[in-house]
């Protein structure tokens, strides 16, 4: 039941050609679909001025070009896609030249805004070279998301006059993300230095008893500094999230 | 917004006391939480005859005994108790004079109708003697949902022939439940036995590598008998529960 | 020991030729495999109609091919296969132009019957669109089981309001199969909202912590939801074999 | 090297007692634990106004009353103590007799100032009964940061519409902190229906697989709902010092 | 169907009294329950002398006694009971003063002939003493199957001087069963010296990452010394049984 | 120090050549490789007949010629090579014509004698056809080491009929390898079966939550039937090996 | 075949009484025992100045004394007794009043001498007061083994600069045993900051996702600082032990 | 701040240009960053004639020959280069012929120092040849750092008698590194034979229940022989780096 057919209703209740007994049964019974619209509506009004998010990893070319082509084409939406594949990537930038490839990062950018110089920012922290891919594919989606990145990498704390040296970069963020695989200490040592949000994200960077990144990922849930929250591994783009969420409270 | 209010605004829109667009406005935003009767009606009206389930694991007595009185003296419910300790049972029974405990079981019952006998009826297959536990809870469980339950217990593969001898009981059931602990092969057994719906309980009895019923949960997902759906470990009230759905359909 | 000696046993216990002590020790000591025959027609009979199924990962082209030409050429027998590999697929093509191939399901059948409108139908709801392999499935064993499905699919719970849309639908099946990867939460809202039977199949769709699928298995298990009943992860079969077994009581 | 002798040795390289290439090689070669005053200077500074946290699990009561006496007595400290024992709670009301107890979330609060009613709050989403020892410590501990927190409890997805009826309570928070145990599958619905940062804390509620909690973990760590990140199980103290840090943004 | 059912229905075929094809019938459709004796009786033939055993840990002091009682008064058996409780080892001696206790391998024998000294012996390998409740319970089984066990404990690979100073004995063994907990390497270090089928008994001995005798589980699994096999954690009865299998061929 | 270097220090002993405490602090000190010959020699006796086996997994194409050709030509030995790549097969076939390859099993043989027809045999039991490499190594290693072996393939409890009608193969070996994939159910309801010594291998055949083996390998640690032992994951190798050890008692 | 028998043996050969041949054949066979002495005295005097080292762990109060009573009282030996129970403390006391306890710690020395000031000495670092226990496990073994040991404790890194400011303390050691619970992140920091051996013990100290130390261990395994080794969850007595071995090179 | 600005600041008080007050805040306030230099410089002269070690594993070719160009051409340094794929050795020794490529060891180094023959070195001691890919990354490591190395490989625990033979030459060492796979029992045997520092690393050798590492690196953190630590799965290079550290004292 849409909204003309909720219109149509309650007018046919006020012509008294629907009994109010009807009505109410009709409303009463009224399947939450028909309420949708509102929750859409009210939903996206929250959402307003995010591009629309495409996680690529287990589509086929075809499908993330249909998806793309409805949303930039039909609906004039920004668009950020995550996961895009080597072949994905060549195929989105024939349809769409002026896409914007993060190669590293492994994403795609429509039509988002460029972000502008602004005194809050979201750091990315990260602990090795290793960990890129992942703190770029965060940076990607901050920046798509609206907001100011700043990244600080290969800083992990088997040197960690390295990390103090990038402290007051780190300190002066709004919201702080660490990337970090192996032991992911970095988070922790991180979350004893900044009285800001962190949020970790524990990488699959590593090999033998790192298992794909449990290590780094239990490490991070069990930090001895109070406060730090931590995403799944590997999942750039969920930390970047709930930073922005954070960034525009 | 209950029924009333909903009816209200309705003759408020027939009245010319609301526009059209007012009252579309408030149906519009109208939360959830004004429609729930609907949901509970309808929701309730299949669960039709079903007593209230308490799950008093993590519960205190007292929290017990004033859910009880509620449904009981106030609503006139019948009431199935699962997980209850001896000591909750014993303040249940002051309370509830009438109530039937299954000790091995560890369920109350309160105002449950009796069960007639039926052509159709639930099996509940059991490995060992230390399912029993499990079974009885199935057991109960069934019955206070309406339904006939048989018992087939200690019927291990171990000594298939015991199995064997009572398959046409388990044969005639409408639906098989199959509780065993340690390896839990029975699931696969009778499973390859019976051409009814097969719901599998794995149980936490054993030691050592049965990783306290990790080993027999295993076993079940993955039984090479066609068709046997599996519910938690020690969880004879779940097994039960989706036993019951099936047989009223 | 075949019906032909059983009979012939009989007639010499009858003429004298065959002492009863002697026939009584025959029988005592015949193996099970004498009376295999019982066992076979009993059960082929409650199977009746059930085209054979072939699960081909672990098998050649040509040992598929060989089992296919058996049971179709000489036995006449309806064949549903799963787990096909495109190699697999393309050879049955060749060897059976009539072949019914799915190909995101990775299913074939051959001379499986035409499934008619029932008013009862299965409801395979589905989270997202990466759980489509594991949805065709269940679809096309559900179909060639003889009974008839309908797909729900891309109403994950990150946006509730589709799966709402839907739910009419859902209700309104006789069983419902839930696929849902990642973290599977769409078993427990489902199962909350329909008083049916809920079969819940985990996917390994997911990465990092899904670990494959375990992610979405545990959440599937520990259901909050009571009788939602659960198979291996991607096992869009057995879920479709267990509610077939359920539509025909 | 404290501040005291920094001076001294300014002093010095004014006068000319000690030269510049002395002095240089003295601050040069100053270890760390020099410097460690400005650290806690400035740290401190930002905390300003927090209670010291004391963890009380692996600690004896003599062990607790010292620190606490040492903290209120003699530095004029607010106390917030999480995972209070039993006896530690005894022993610290007959040392403070006008300590807050919260004998369900295990807290004891001393000097805490009152949390006045503020437009910013905190919601606290629970999905059953039983994880109402973390939702008492994640409430206590986001008041004695000096928060408000507002608790919507048993409103688990297994009747969604209870979640539905306490929408606009939960969307009004600035943040929110979901706790479930089971399957946990409350943190994706209640992400879809958000758009604040939400924390997820998974609880050790449940039995079987649940595996004290890991469930729950996974299920929020893969949730498919964007933005959500996750604390260690039972961490309601690291949730609401997590929303805190949020909340004085 | 027992044995004289079946000897009446010859009867009948002989005397025409049954048509043969009605006993064919019969026999045809005879269900397996029916031909129990036969398995039963074959069954127990070769386990001739064996007694009965009967565990104990999950059952109540009645029943235990139950079981005993029929046992030994009514059937005259030999009777083997394990993991015995010392409460139940207290009942037991009341109810048979002539039992025979072992605390340590909480086993208790009733009826179990003396074992002559042979040639062939069960040697029954140990780490350290902390394996000796598993060495105990091998022990009782080997002896009260009726078989020589021998003991040969405290020789660890820490000090493998120790192992080699035992050699000989240990090779004059017809089967070896290995008991050790921690790292479990006692089983490979023995598979590589003597030529004779080695059983491995993980057993729960350790801490930490030993995981309740995981470690030693898997260092027995993936012994480099061919033909090592391995039973379940702390099941020196399962290792006894499987010895005594093979001392009888 | 071997054999000759021991009797020329004896006899120059005797001479006088070299004091007695000369030769006592020789022999004090000898390292244990001078004894070698003793471990060595009793142990080549015992293993006497067997044809050295090579693991070929981790080894180059030439490693495994090179150590063929030095065991084959200068040792004039048997050899029996598991886990034979189809690579390292061809090359084997090109250096030594007359070897005999199972491809399925992925073994080669070079002079192992042909197995004559005995009374004695081990069985080996498999589920299911994609378990066959399994049994097939294991086959081939029965007969290397000398022992006459009998498969009884496809005979898992989904259809238990099938076992049955191959009991009294199966009950008339004198060692059983069960061989089963998936749940490995089939070890259980064998052991309940025979009253022979029973050796378990379980497969990594399955998906999802047979975790590459686990599910299987735990069915059989649990198993409920008496003196079950188990070998590692697709070790067909070791459980011939051991039933070889078993065989020649 | 002790060192008098080999002599007496040699001298038989030397006077002819027994032959070459004879003399040859009992040294070729002379089990490994015989020859226990050149590895036992070879071994101790390597060990020389230890204590014999008692885990009590799993052993009674009877069997721990028993133990001490040989070692103290006949052999004249210094004793540690690690894991001793607040029970065996006792009973040691009142057989031993010169024993020096150490209740934290767990652990009982005998005899040991008392450890003078030396300028080598092995660092212990730990996280938080939780992580005690295994400190002083750690310490007094050192001790007892003849090293002086420094203990750090309260330096986790979620307040880092305590841990600089005990810098110098930790870099003048020669080794350096670094105890962590929780997420064990410390091992990795300290490993960065010093280039001494770094011996980290993980602990068994947290909750939820720490697993009872499985946490600490996986961070410590994947320290991303060079050189760090691991021992077992609360292994203070191991990681001492490994110090010992260093510091008497 | 680096030293120029600090030695200007301190001129700047003496001059009495800057007040004694500022010069305090500015250094009391000053950033861990600036004093960088003091924590490098010292670190570094620690290190002194270390090479600098490059890991590979999830570089690129490019990002592989930047870092070395920079280092050997630009600061003279010498290179360890670890986990060096074939198509990265390739690329090196375009760019540096003089490279020393150890391919089974995925090595690479330039511009090391050859090592002298010691008395001391490292043993470094492996259960078999599959092991050796591990064995060289240690051994090339503990040779670039300046140390001697021997390897003692093919001793694994299957054949004890090939360990024994070269036990002398493994207790000369003076550290052990103990390389093994499968069940890893290697570490105990040599940690109970030898009274020096062992270091032992598991390795991914093996197949099924091995789970890549995980059994060999539990036997090893469960070792009984007091002393052994542990690195982690296939980390030859942190062996060789403890080991490394241990030998430079």
């Amino acid at each position: 039941m849409n909204q003309e057919a909720l219109k149509a209703l309650l007018e046919a209740t006020k012509s008294g050609e629907t009994s109010i007994d009807e009505a109410l049964e009709q409303l009463k019974t009224l399947p939450f679909s028909d309420l949708d619209f509102a929750v859409i509506d009210h939903h996206r009004q929250i959402r307003n001025g995010h591009p629309e998010v495409i996680y690529c990893e287990s589509k086929t070319v075809d499908q993330v070009l249909g998806i793309m082509k409805h949303m930039v084409n039909e609906r004039q939406q920004a668009v950020l896609a995550t996961r895009v594949t080597t072949e994905q990537q060549s195929a989105i930038l024939d349809a769409f030249p002026s896409a914007s490839v993060n190669v590293l990062g492994r994403t795609v950018k429509i039509n988002c805004p460029e972000i502008k110089e602004t005194a809050d920012y979201v750091a990315i922290v990260a602990a090795g070279t290793s960990d890129l891919p992942v703190v770029e594919e965060a940076y990607e989606t901050v920046s798509a998301l609206g907001h100011r990145a700043v990244k600080v990498v290969d800083v992990g704390v088997a040197g960690i006059h390295r990390l103090f040296s990038r402290l007051d970069l780190i300190r002066g963020a709004k919201v702080v993300i660490v990337v970090a695989g192996m032991e992911g200490a970095l988070a922790s040592v991180v979350g004893g230095l900044v009285d800001k949000p962190v949020i970790a994200v524990p990488t699959s960077v590593g090999y033998g008893a790192s298992f794909g990144g449990i290590s780094a990922l239990l490490t991070m849930l069990n930090s001895c500094s109070s406060g730090v929250t931590v995403v799944n591994i590997d999942n750039g783009f969920g930390a970047a999230y709930a930073a922005a969420q954070i960034m525009k409270l």
